[in-house]
């Protein structure tokens, strides 16, 4: 009878590739605004990470339809496992603007966003750790204050850079493209707090 | 005592009608970009389509109200009436935006995008039907692929639009215009994906 | 043993702290539009309430953490938190952007918005209201379809306003402004019925 009830810790294991992915995905971000020249490669390796997380969610989703026994609820696993999907699918279509736009140069804002992205999904990443060392509520909570305020500090440079782009770019277009790039990064970060919000919600569930 | 307890099938006829009219709305859709002189009175028809999808979303939420005993959780018929009301409210907008903002021909790149929204559509109608009769989470499965991949479709015909349009298109009034076109008709397809997702889940609880 | 249990009345009180925030910051923003040569000084206090709202949402979470018996699911509460914040950012984030994007005057549709959005706002309270006087289905049902033809009135006048952009506005970059504006002011309604529909959820589980 030993094997029939599938392992609880694989969707643990799950979880934790899906936020490797992701820290990974925001590495490559980071790095294809620091090293320009090379933005076109990058992204095509922020595409293929993107896809990964795409198998990695579809695997746990049919994990999933396979288990009897579950470490926490079915639908807090589905919405977990979509909600980290999320956070890889915006670093890619940011990374996606940046190139499509034909942008000449990262401005500095996009390069603060960046590393903003890449703090809060580090932070995503130790929270769903702690979820599978059966951590307390209190370190949960610590992750999503802290992605909370790299969500704040995000909006602010998000605002500022818009702020900044009405007052000083005259082509339309390029008001538009920018603004856009912008949004989407800010947008990155939105979806690193959701995660943490899911993961923290099925911390207090199982409390 | 007989009759007291509401019957169960009756929500199955709700969803189902639902996603009738959601396919109805669909194929105006297409018909209305193929026979763009008609496009005007096309319109209005998906409009009357949609308060037909509000009226049968609202008829749901006051039976859930009056009902004992529902075939799954309350918040499921919640979620998952509201869910394919945003289909149909997504199909409306857009067809209320080429009105709108009088656009003087469709593109190529529209048509195809509605065509994908017809087709999305129709998996949906298919997976509500096979909700009713107790089909397998396999099966269920099956039509979240085929939207999902149709998803990724739609998302790339967006994207090549948008990316030629910022290559080719000089005015920026008329820009914004497609953009936004663009990305409500991919947002439909969005919202059937976030259907299916909902029904796969539902049966997945259930399982 | 007494006092051991914390009082459930309490998050009533949270939530109904939260609402009348709300009413607070909708208020200031029809103000803010009808004094437009004090918008800056009333846009800084819709920021305070806003931070208030978030010190609120922080405690209601940091009670829910801390209970043992909650007035219903401990996931809903969670939502209903955070479907409140939604609003006064909403709120909040529409008198930022009157700010950022220096805009010369009100126009009328942004007014009727803020007032369509005040009106909501003391529906949602009133809802809250009726929470926690355990009141029936029937009286949320009513606040839900008062918000949801508020909501409808909120999308005619956007659309309106957007349409009318389009066809009179030549400066593209005063374009992009308005109509994200009109758009934050509406989705500040659309939180709204968010809102009212999590709290008749909430109502329909418990019932």
């Amino acid at each position: 009878m030993f094997g029939l009830i599938p392992k609880n810790e694989n969707f643990f294991a799950l979880f934790s590739g899906m936020s490797k992915i992701i820290v990974e995905g925001a590495k490559l971000l980071v790095e294809m605004l620091d090293n320009f020249s090379d933005a076109v490669a990058i992204q095509k390796k922020i595409k293929d990470i993107e896809h990964q997380g795409d198998s990695q969610t579809h695997e746990t989703i049919k994990k999933l339809n396979r288990s009897f026994i579950t470490p926490f609820d079915r639908e807090d696993i589905y919405s977990l496992a979509s909600g980290l999907d999320n956070i890889i699918d915006l670093i890619d279509a940011s990374a996606q603007h940046i190139i499509m736009y034909k942008v000449d140069a990262p401005t500095s804002a996009a390069k603060e966003l960046a590393s903003i992205i890449f703090r809060a999904c580090q932070n995503v990443d130790a929270a769903v750790s702690s979820l599978k060392h059966h951590s307390k509520i209190e370190e949960i909570a610590k992750y999503c204050v802290e992605v909370n305020s790299l969500e704040n500090e995000g909006d602010n440079v998000c605002r500022g850079a818009i702020s900044l782009l009405f007052q000083e770019e005259k082509d339309p277009i390029r008001l538009i493209k920018w603004k856009e790039i912008y949004e989407t990064l800010e947008m990155a970060i939105d979806k690193c707090e959701d995660a943490v919000n899911i993961l923290e919600s099925v911390v207090v569930k199982n409390a």
